[in-house]
């Protein structure tokens, strides 16, 4: 079984630095499991960022997020580490990951976090 | 009978206390008892807050807000002593909590309070 | 605590029993436990029924079906016990009721049972 | 403080006895009294007929429905009871009345009830 | 000021009288006065026919319908008096009119007649 | 200018002409303009059709529609026209055509009609 | 007849005055009586306020809005003088009232009043 | 006839002037005449002020609207001669009035005035 | 890795045989891996039965289906088979499966089956 | 460039041919060149069939259709020849095919298609 890992992530070079464009990618069929329960997590991811010198390829993109399919990992923790682990491929001028995941025991949560490059 | 007791909620370490992030979480499902009518009530609470050190594990999240299902207690302080309790549990370095009711008697309530840390 | 028991159910003589019309009650907040896991279980009851001599008083059906707040019971078993227990309480000339429930572990269910009298 | 009667239904001459014809009539500020709580109950009343040789005039009719303001009267008997007063003043060739009444205790209720003339 | 009059309606040679075909005419300016309290009602008029040998010119409907502006007439009356006038300048193989008048003392009405040619 | 002709109708084989199947084409800006007033009108189109022998080419029934725009025409008038010529042209099995006109003077019209072939 | 009076207001003590939070209350149900016509006027109350030393409890609330059901009063008065009571009565931080009635001969009116603590 | 005339306009003594506090009125029926065509315009008032020591009372408003039925006169100026009538009657605060007319040959216009007392 | 296996499926006595009712299951998280690519599938199952002599139990019903997660199989055989297995567990007297597949490569799929008791 | 090809599309062997079920297929992003104008046309199928002894590869499918991207063709004609191209690679029970083409010049299409197998 494959493992989550951001070196399958391929990118290709930004070819219009000089502007500040935006990219925003939709994922509605996210899936992890509950490290507690074992039970399977589904969610929607919502990426935006604006590219430095990079762009994400979308194919790998995909792959690298269905390799979290078997993956045990909290909201909150695969939320900040697939936005890390996008930041250090990319590293993007600015990103913003959205989380949301379906209700479990009549409980849904949303996780967003945000990256900005410094200076 | 379970008493609501803060002291179920477990949490876990926040592994990314360097980024101010948001988690919202969504209960649709709240129930307790009008302390006046012995009547139940029913709610849809919504939490949403910046993480210092620790998050909030769901699972014990949902024991703790069930084990209000039999307590006799009013809107305004059900909002605020489950912001407090969470603010103690997590010490958040901010956090918001909307307490919607449905209709009794013809009228409905919506109770919201926010916590912010201080320094 | 109070268990649920159809002897709280209060009718009152139709006064026009002459007419077959139509009554049809929606109780969005009824809840029960579920007996293998002991979380609690949300749905909406909706009630429609004609009646023959009797009809059902409202507040006595409330505080019946409130009754179910801690009661241990499958989907379908509640769905037909409290058409059986309405059935024997006013001995309609039809009834229907559909119970929907609230999403567990990804999974929402509707259950729908109907009662005609005989002859 | 006045009392419902439907002495006050004033009709006039249906000037067209020779068409079946329908006229609907909506009133979503139908008011009246719980007879067991002493509480206020809320509805909206849909009066559907074909008239025979007298129409309703609406006035008259507002006046007759307002007078139920401090009635205290089931929503059965009060559904049955306007339906046969409209039929004892009009005698439509048929009528429906369908009367929705809002939330109460967190259950809604509506009861619908129909008149034909015989032969 | 001008009295409603069907003289004023206009009609045109159906130039496909070998063919049933439908037109519905949408007028939601309509407006004429209360017999019992001269306040101004206001409603939307549905006509929907099937044209024999003519079919009415659309200003001249317009005209015949403003007419009705300045007039005392109940609103069972207005419907089956312009169904009855459009049928006497018309002769349409058939034809309905739907008459949907605004709030009145929180009381809204709609009044439908429909004319079929014999034989 | 150009005068509506159906000359410019080009029709193509139906390759088909074993199955019964249907064309639905939707045309949202018809204009045209009113014989009385000189004024404008604006309509949608909607033709169905089960083709015979032939079907519409849709370039040469834009420019057969396009050349009604300053033809002063009733709405009766050019929906029958229309479906005449288009009949004429294709010989479908079967076609409907709905004309849905704009409001002028606070009322606007629809004009429905069909066309079978016999035999 | 009950009339309507403050002193049925009850209140609670705040348990959290270190904390602005805000308590909105909808009361769809409110009607009273106009003071020219005699006829009753419906309309949608909203309260919006923050606590100082005390919160209004809800059933004396419903029971004191209940009051005005024969009042004759003008929507102005009505909406500044429960803003004043409930002020009397609460002190609140601060206090909003936004009182929306449905039409009446075709005009609808909304009073919207507020009130700040000095100081 | 009844002409229009600011006479008619009947204020009742604003109770609470010590507050600056809002009316919006909406009137959806109201109709005039174009001193051009002599057709009926149609179009919906809300007129939103701040009271002094008056206020507008409703069924006056109502008569005074309605007078404009038979008048002919251009939405410009039926526009700021209401408002500056009602300011004459009234002497409000501040008042806006928004008038928004149905469609008349495909087009729809809407005239927004507001007057600020001075001082 | 667990492989999908109806022997998980618990089943529980239904106590109403005597009534023909009907329980609806919707699974909107449901997954399984395209046995060509070896991607991800996701889709909505929709379960209909009528049961006879027993019900399935909804938390081994969700283990059941969960356990397709790495599961390599077509649309249409997990369709099926998940029909069988259930019919084969259940045996009721009536089961429709919906099972509606999100788009892959720019087309969705939806599998619809049937199975009704002999006799 | 490769052609619109039949050849391509590949079957697998229904497992389940005892019963009649029903396979749904919506391909949004079908697109083809018109024959006359050398523009691209785009369009949504809607492909719904009964499988007899084989059913289609969707991956297959997707890239039959794929190669009608730089096809000169009718929308009669594309959307007849894969109904009839679909019969000749599954021989189904049943088959229907809608085609919903996108506005050309101010006109949109929809053309339906339906197979029956004989005997």
């Amino acid at each position: 079984m494959v493992l989550p890992n951001p070196s399958v992530l391929e990118v290709f070079e930004n070819q219009h630095p000089g502007r500040n464009y935006t990219i925003e990618i939709v994922c509605p069929e996210f899936t992890s499991v509950c490290p507690k329960t074992g039970q399977p997590d589904f969610g929607t991811l919502t990426i935006t960022y604006t590219p430095d010198t990079t762009c994400v390829e979308l194919k790998s993109l995909k792959l690298y997020l269905q390799a979290f399919r078997n993956e045990g990992i909290f909201y909150e923790e695969v939320t900040n580490r697939i936005l890390d682990e996008l930041v250090g491929a990319l590293a993007p001028r600015k990103m913003k990951l959205v989380a949301a995941f379906t209700s479990r025991g009549g409980i849904s949560t949303t996780v967003t976090a945000i990256h900005e490059a410094v200076g």
